[in-house]
């Protein structure tokens, strides 16, 4: 079984975290979110709580990750790019050649910590010239190199979520979530 | 400023009750989640534990919303539709003209409590069947007949909570909307 570990920092972007959320589920994956803070409960930057499955400091097996997930919100973001153990944990996954995500605002999260310099990368619009700095920006929905991928914003969530389902499940996993989701 | 109330009970889908949360808040309206429970943590079909704003005990002002959104998700949609407070207040409110949303099997709410028979509607094909008895099924991703918008399953939440808050909000709450998202 697949195993996916979200980040949530308290400003996340609500829909970013749980699209994915859903979507892994509903994929068959053995997806947990898990709170960067010492505190189980998360406030999302439209201050919706949701209570995370884990602290980080309980998570014991983030090398046996397929997958790594960053999303964007603001502050969230800032925050995830702010905590030295996220960062540490992206850069040896990434560095591991397993799938990074990121959405939004937190490809800032690969900057601040030289992830995949030099790579092509999307982000939201608000990042470009800053991301601009070390990557290729392509502004566009979404962004494939190797195991690195990025996402422009909240309203392409559910089509990121589902690339990265197909990437980790194939096509008989994301068969089955587009049918539990009436999408066509 | 619109109001918008969204029924949470046990099993509710994700996206689709926060989907349009994100959209409506994005828009600048006064939306808030009712657990239809006597406690605020309510799981979703996924086991996401999500606060909600309020207990429905605690709502008073129910006659002042624009807007009561029905999410859907197993068993969320069975608990919203055995929960004769809800079927009272969606139905009381749709008679007054205002905006009722239902999605995936949310429409079965609408149908347990003769809300709208022989309007246009859609649901998640699992409940074509039962919804055809009494309404015209469309099978469209989104329909609206009057006050009455349905909308088929959570691959279609962002952009059903676009179409609410266009109708609640007008093309400049959208615009800032799709522009926050990145959506074009």
């Amino acid at each position: 079984m697949k195993k996916a570990y979200i980040f949530l920092a308290d400003g996340f972007e609500v829909i970013e975290a749980l699209a994915p959320y859903d979507v892994f589920c509903r994929a068959g994956f053995d997806v947990k979110t898990v709170s960067i803070s010492n505190k189980k409960q998360v406030a999302a930057s439209n201050k919706i709580k949701v209570e995370a499955d884990f602290l980080i400091s309980e998570v014991k097996d983030f090398d046996q990750a397929d997958l790594l997930y960053l999303p964007g919100g603001y502050p969230g973001y800032e925050n995830l790019g702010n905590d030295p153990k996220v960062g540490e944990l992206a850069k040896k996954h990434y560095e591991s050649g397993k799938i990074l995500a990121a959405i939004c605002g937190a490809p800032t999260v690969l900057l601040k910590n030289g992830i995949g310099f030099g790579k092509n990368v999307t982000s939201h619009s608000c990042c470009k010239d800053e991301m601009s700095t070390k990557y290729n920006y392509t502004g566009n929905f979404i962004t494939r190199d190797g195991n690195l991928l990025t996402c422009i914003g909240a309203g392409h969530s559910v089509d990121f979520a589902i690339c990265l389902a197909e990437i980790l499940g194939g096509e008989a996993a994301v068969t089955k979530v587009k049918k539990g989701m009436e999408l066509k």
